[in-house]
């Protein structure tokens, strides 16, 4: 038996259903903001993300050479196409834009719970605006899409770079000692960055100072480190204007400081944010944006842009630690003939109930009634049309409720009026 | 600037818009049918695609080895992975299993108009029956998915490949002697078809009638090449039965027999067909498919399959060529703030209309009042609100009807009535 490749997925019907009605949600809720959908290639090239992320992300794509001798790689998120897009055609287009995209990506990595080597991805960019106010918006869209697919409990937590990085010079952290450190903070192991810390000659009170500061979400505290600096004021002014929108306008109270936020990449710049699901551990954060500058690196004129990416695999897994009770899929009506000699009629009854906008399936397996059913009753079907000689010489059919185990002689001229 | 890979596309929101509309109609046909929608991975070990096409496939795929040295492949089709899914998980559902699917699907290929490197495909496979009934049932929905898209001008053609094969013979063309002459039958280059049997050394008289009988659909002619052997007369009959079905009760006028139908592949047997837009040109084959038994290969228990494939892009370079009006995006209320210091107060009430469920958005770059307007109108949108600091005072609004230009003032708690 040939394989599916290994770190990646087959999605029966039951889990597409799943995730086509999360994905319609999703969908609404960005045309609702104002956000249009568009559509990038499964492949760029391979320097499309080098450019981005440095080479050595290499390690992390499925990249190849196609028979012309370019260098390809199927992409690894879509922040990178989506720029690229609007660099080579959108620049002219009003702004802001406001862009929305589902897509696959693909990233070579060991497999394991919640992580697939294929995987799926929306999220957005909004281009051209860095007001306080589209900035909260946009925060407070990526939180809306997940409210409004049913998901409960959820944790939002905004931080900013400029801040992060004044309190760095604050602690007097060199730039290489920085690198050591943003990928501890970004996963929270603050004891691991005491200990470097202390390794390299910090105070255990400036250890434990710094890593408190990192971990507040007391505006107060905050305020201390900010205060000397122009700059970072003017952020931070911007980053309480940002909170009390979303507290006040868009009526979230479950958001925090947290600038430990870090996002890994180095032309994020200014506010990041993420949301998390808390339910799910290790893999909790659903969602993850911020401001950057992506842009000129490639070739475009300069102008504010932000976004975020929400894991659309791991919103599933949520929904379903939730208990969330998705909508089943059911036929309308399933149709049986009680013999052989009834299949045509049966069909023409099937047809005539699908023009009518119903989803309508029968028995084409001329198995007879029993089995049928039967089979019904597997797919969760609750109204059964049989099709008998003795009740079409009366234009007729015996309609059959399964939840009741009601059973009727339906003329078939008014089946419809009753199914409906 | 970085380029999008050679023959590849980029999407704009208004050609998404589209394709979203006509997959969501497509979704329902099927659905209306009893079929259930899968996902299979992106790309598939290259064995899978070897196994089902031969060898020489790989010059079409866009192959290449992962870091763990696996030889995968972009799939380009999706009946091979379905079938592998149904092998390895499904084989123990209820028959009919009906299955379908969306997916983009990779040809490495001369890039040319209506042909891309990376494309859209959906289409379905009939598992466990190959009744009459079932496979007209088949075909009809084929042909139902794209009359429900909006498509007009469609021709569908019914062949038969055990039919063809028994032309083969009584004309007694050799197996070697078809391997030459299918793929100019399949094209329908029947003058190239004469000179290739005259090179074989057939007669000028046996050249014609063979083409006469292939391009044919007077049934009686057929007939009399059938007649001779048992089990191509009673392939006819199945034929006539699916015929008088789908033109009886699928109420389909323009479905004609076609016996140069070939499809190419090896696997096909029995019943084949295609749908047209004429149209089109030599781009014109929106859908092809038939009977094909490929789940033995694939390590599975033989039962019959069916199925079909659609082009998704040239489904909507079909509906541009009939000028099928498509729906436009539009934004229900566009909300323009008079001065920066009415922003928030803006914010608040888009967010509120947004509760409601209408799509909305504001003015977020502080452009004023006669900028915002011709944004509006570039956008498209027919109703505008105006926040004004006098109309707030007495909690009003002032509401403009782009279309009528006319403008009142609206209450802000009937807003959505309003609008609505």
């Amino acid at each position: 038996v040939l394989q599916i490749p290994r770190g990646t997925r087959d999605f029966a019907s039951d889990e597409m259903q799943k995730r086509r009605f999360v994905e319609d949600k999703i969908r609404l809720t960005f045309k609702q903001f104002g956000y249009k959908e568009i559509q990038t290639p499964t492949f760029e090239t391979l320097e499309l993300f080098t450019a981005k992320s440095g080479e050595t992300i290499i390690d992390e794509l499925y990249s190849f050479k196609d028979k012309g001798g370019r260098d390809l790689a199927l992409r690894p998120e879509l922040t990178a196409p989506v720029i690229r897009f609007y660099v080579d055609k959108l620049q002219m287009e009003s702004k802001p834009l406001k862009l929305f995209y589902f897509g696959n990506c693909f990233r070579y990595d060991r497999p394991q719970k919640g992580r697939y080597r294929e995987f799926m991805q929306t999220g957005c960019e909004l281009i051209g605006t860095d007001t306080p106010e589209a900035t909260a918006e946009l925060i407070a869209l990526a939180y809306t899409i997940l409210k409004n697919i049913g998901l409960k409990d959820l944790k939002l937590y905004i931080g900013n770079l400029s801040i992060l990085s004044s309190i760095f010079k604050a602690f007097n952290i060199s730039k290489e000692q920085q690198k050591n450190l943003t990928p501890l903070i970004d996963k929270s192991l603050f004891n691991d960055v005491v200990s470097c810390l202390k390794d390299f000659g910090f105070s255990e009170k400036d250890s434990q100072d710094f890593i408190e500061i990192l971990q507040t979400s007391d505006v107060k505290k905050i305020i201390k480190f900010t205060e000397k600096d122009d700059q970072t004021k003017d952020e931070m002014m911007r980053l309480f204007q940002i909170l009390e929108l979303l507290k006040n306008i868009f009526e979230i109270k479950t958001c925090e400081i947290k600038l430990s936020i870090v996002r890994g990449l180095d032309y994020y710049k200014g506010v990041v944010f993420e949301i998390d699901a808390p339910r799910l551990g290790a893999e909790k954060q659903l969602c993850g944006g911020g401001a950057y500058e992506l842009i000129p690196l490639f070739g475009g004129s300069k102008t504010p842009t932000s976004g975020f990416a929400i894991g659309f695999d791991r919103t599933i897994l949520a929904l379903e630690e939730e208990k969330y009770k998705f909508p089943e899929i059911k036929l309308d009506v399933y149709v049986i003939p009680i013999n052989e000699n009834l299949m045509i009629k049966s069909l023409e009854i099937t047809q005539n109930l699908r023009k009518e906008g119903l989803s309508v399936d029968m028995d084409l397996l001329k198995r007879g009634i029993s089995k049928s059913l039967k089979y019904a009753s597997s797919i969760n079907v609750e109204k059964i049309i049989i099709v008998g000689q003795k009740e079409l010489d009366e234009d007729s059919v015996t309609f059959r409720d399964m939840k009741t185990g009601k059973q009727e002689l339906v003329k078939i001229n008014s089946l419809y009026e009753k199914i409906r």
